[in-house]
């Protein structure tokens, strides 16, 4: 297998979040996948007015995605759907109108929570946006990562053993679903 | 009936947004609804760790909204979902945890869009958070507005009219439904 | 509280349901409420071209539909969505076109599931369908009871306290959310 | 590329069905392709007690769906989701459990409706079912078609040829998507 860049978003952007740890955690799994956080926290909110003279920020990002071949999403989910700023960042990435950062990149999604429910209400409403990007989303295995205070120590580092083989699952399917959809 | 507070939610917030236009036509169709339009733009990306000390931008929208009796969101689909920048407006007045301003109030949902699909998509993922919200939402008349640009002159000013009646017959519903839900 | 007829529907019609034992344990808590499970499987697939000539399980069904003042829904997911056998049911209750059963009847959802995940998908794609068929929702609790084999005893009596009381609080809920939002 | 074997889901089993006029005009329009329609209204209502002697009908399904190497779902919308009589082929062929017929089988989607919102809640809520049946869904083109009663003349046949040209876009892209993702 080739190398591939694997861009990673995190749907949280507050210091402790369980989707950040859990995204460092399947960062360094597959050695033929070079996972790197693309933040999101710096960027306005999408205007479609700015367009023709967009903000450094979205410049900055766009050209980030392009730059992957892959886009791993980790992330909450708040009042039942996928949070704001994540929104967001997909929103600035598929524009202007036409010119979609996103397009055509393989992509897979991991939900978190706090609690039993796991984020499912994102995950999915994540992946309807997908369809209309235009990015293969790998279908199984599913990734929602429940209960998550319960699965970092208390400097963040993963420990639960179950959870890190079923991210090592993920990662190798992911490695090869990457393989059957990229578009090089 | 009562007198009624209305807050708007734009989810767009381009100069030219035909939700804005949308919105502004149905503000003075029902006596006894308020309607004002409750900007989001200027609200920074909800992050958690701003909720012990928030801006004063969250704060005065939160009380905006807490001064409502109901909510209409009117609003376009982008990448089939909710705009980011009204999520994200969501997820600010339902922070901090457990002092949610959305609270209770009832709701009525209105998408857009320039093609015929007319924003079916975020439409529904709205709902889904509406439910976790507390929020009870009108069911009937639904209201998806498509090919909205034909349903403008170059002012703004709504000139189809069908669907200025149709408005008039939702805004009507959504007045009887307040009556019904609203907590006071 | 004048009293209500709750016509119940269960989205599985194996004989040991755990969906069925919750909606059992669910029907004698609230004073108020006659609760009633209705069944649907005997109902024929819908199929329109029947509308003018009706199998007799349907016409049944609609009518059994027709003289609850409210429905409750307790079912699995299947495939991340609603159960067949039940999204059936409800496309029977709907038709002939304009003769729906359901308009207008207040509805709550409850979701189950042997896992974790306690039927989300399920719960939300029902959802989507109470829009269009003018059921106002309750919005909260909301009802996601997941290992569900950890709930009941050998006779499929409901042991599990804590949910014993949390359904309580649900059907308390439920019966303010009908006198509010009932036609009549 | 190789022959692929192609099973058509058709979501209404009413005679003058669009959506089986729709699939009837897309089943010849790819040369690699071999559309065949697969016959759902024989099925009875999935019932989990029926898995250790399944009726003949639900095995001929499932060796009808084993057949195939690729699925295409053509179907109106039902109550703003799928039709029970869909979603119940779609439960029949995944069971019993942990021998699904459906699983790495591509997938592709249409929906229609005789109106403008042409099946948009059909459509993405089946695509959710088919994440947990691991069934790849092409992401691009989407296919929503609306006024159905617009695009076909009285014998059946589709004459509109800007659907034709879509539609053969849509088969040469489930083509390439099959060639990527299917098992073998």
């Amino acid at each position: 297998m080739a190398q591939r860049k694997v861009g990673v978003l995190v749907g949280s952007i507050r210091k402790g979040s369980y989707s950040r740890m859990l995204a460092n955690a399947m960062c360094g799994l597959h050695s033929d996948l070079q996972c790197r956080v693309i933040e999101i926290r710096q960027l306005q909110l999408y205007d479609q007015d700015l367009d023709e003279n967009p903000p450094q920020e979205w410049k900055a990002f766009r050209d980030a995605i392009r730059a992957c071949d892959a886009i791993l999403f980790v992330t909450p989910e708040y009042n039942r759907s996928v949070p704001g700023v994540l929104k967001n960042a997909i929103d600035v990435g598929s524009r202007p109108y036409g010119k979609s950062a996103w397009a055509g990149k393989p992509a897979a999604v991991v939900s978190t929570s706090m609690g039993a429910l796991a984020g499912f209400g994102a995950n999915h409403h994540l992946r309807q946006s997908l369809v209309f990007l235009d990015m293969p989303a790998m279908q199984q295995p599913e990734a929602y990562c429940g209960n998550t205070p319960q699965l970092f120590d208390a400097q963040g580092k993963l420990t639960a053993d179950d959870t890190r083989k079923f991210l090592q699952t993920f990662m190798d399917a992911f490695a090869t679903w990457i393989e059957k959809t990229a578009a090089r």
